[in-house]
């Protein structure tokens, strides 16, 4: 596949025991990021999408491609203190302590479909937490998109519980 | 001018008497995202570029959405500890202290012609960094990319002194 196979895996990063999956030799292959936004492109196409919000920070690269290959505005979902207007924010649990992510409170409007995307979903904390806020917000949400799923950590069926749908361009397993 | 017109001021963020402009006002739009990258794909197709590197985190919004139209591939230049994988990097001063710029070994090879992206130049310590990093690895710069220059901070300057191209869509003075 020729998405999965551009994605190099970095034993032991950020600690010991953590198979990390890198994008950023699938990014720096022409071909490999053409069509990886490609594939995103040709599902939501016709999606009816008004917004397309990109997690902080590698969401950026795949939500702002995908935005602009399908001509809408592109909202970033940032870190506690990064955004320099009004925001709406949103807590969420971390293994140890908590974290916040932000948007612009003028970011989505009520009503507005908007696709989340980030370039890998693993226990989906972060994820959960842009869904909560995006929804608070009055956005629908059309479906979080991921490039990368790691199943055993519970992601996805984490969103899915709470009624989101959830798409990965490809799994690794054993993670 | 349709891009300037869509850029926000926030003023005293991120301290008092600051005037921080704010391009997310310009990316949600979905006409004005567009204009600006195909602004800058008009630009540099044809430029033989082989990579667009951007710096994170706003770089990454505007160069991955360029290098992807442009068909080529990204590269993220990143501050101190984000990258998984061996990098190098390139230490530069601060008003106060020292910051640190890194990108993947393997992000750039000898002789690729790189054009660097960023959404604003201001001082430009930052960009110097980064094309110094850049050629350090063997790259040639293009040119140096940005939606907002600040030709009162200097930044455009010190890259030239440098002998490098700056090219910017907008200027805000006074800054």
């Amino acid at each position: 596949m020729p998405i999965k196979s551009r994605i190099r895996t970095v034993p032991h990063y950020p600690k010991p025991g953590v198979m990390f999956r890198d994008i950023t030799t699938l990014l720096k292959d022409p071909v490999g990021f053409r069509v990886t936004i490609n594939e995103l492109v040709n599902r939501y196409t016709g999606a009816k999408i008004d917004r397309v919000a990109g997690i902080e920070a590698r969401g950026f690269i795949i939500g702002a491609a995908l935005a602009y290959q399908l001509g809408v505005g592109f909202v970033p979902i940032r870190k506690k203190g990064k955004l320099p207007a009004e925001t709406v924010g949103h807590d969420y649990d971390l293994e140890y302590g908590t974290d916040r992510i932000e948007m612009h409170v003028d970011a989505v409007s009520q009503g507005e479909r908007v696709l989340l995307v980030d370039d890998l979903i693993a226990t989906g904390g972060t994820a959960e937490a842009a869904c909560k806020l995006i929804e608070n917000m009055g956005g629908t949400l059309v479906e979080c998109c991921f490039v990368i799923d790691l199943p055993d950590l519970g992601g996805r069926a984490r969103l899915e519980k709470h009624g989101q749908k959830v798409f990965a361009l490809c799994e690794f397993e054993g993670d």
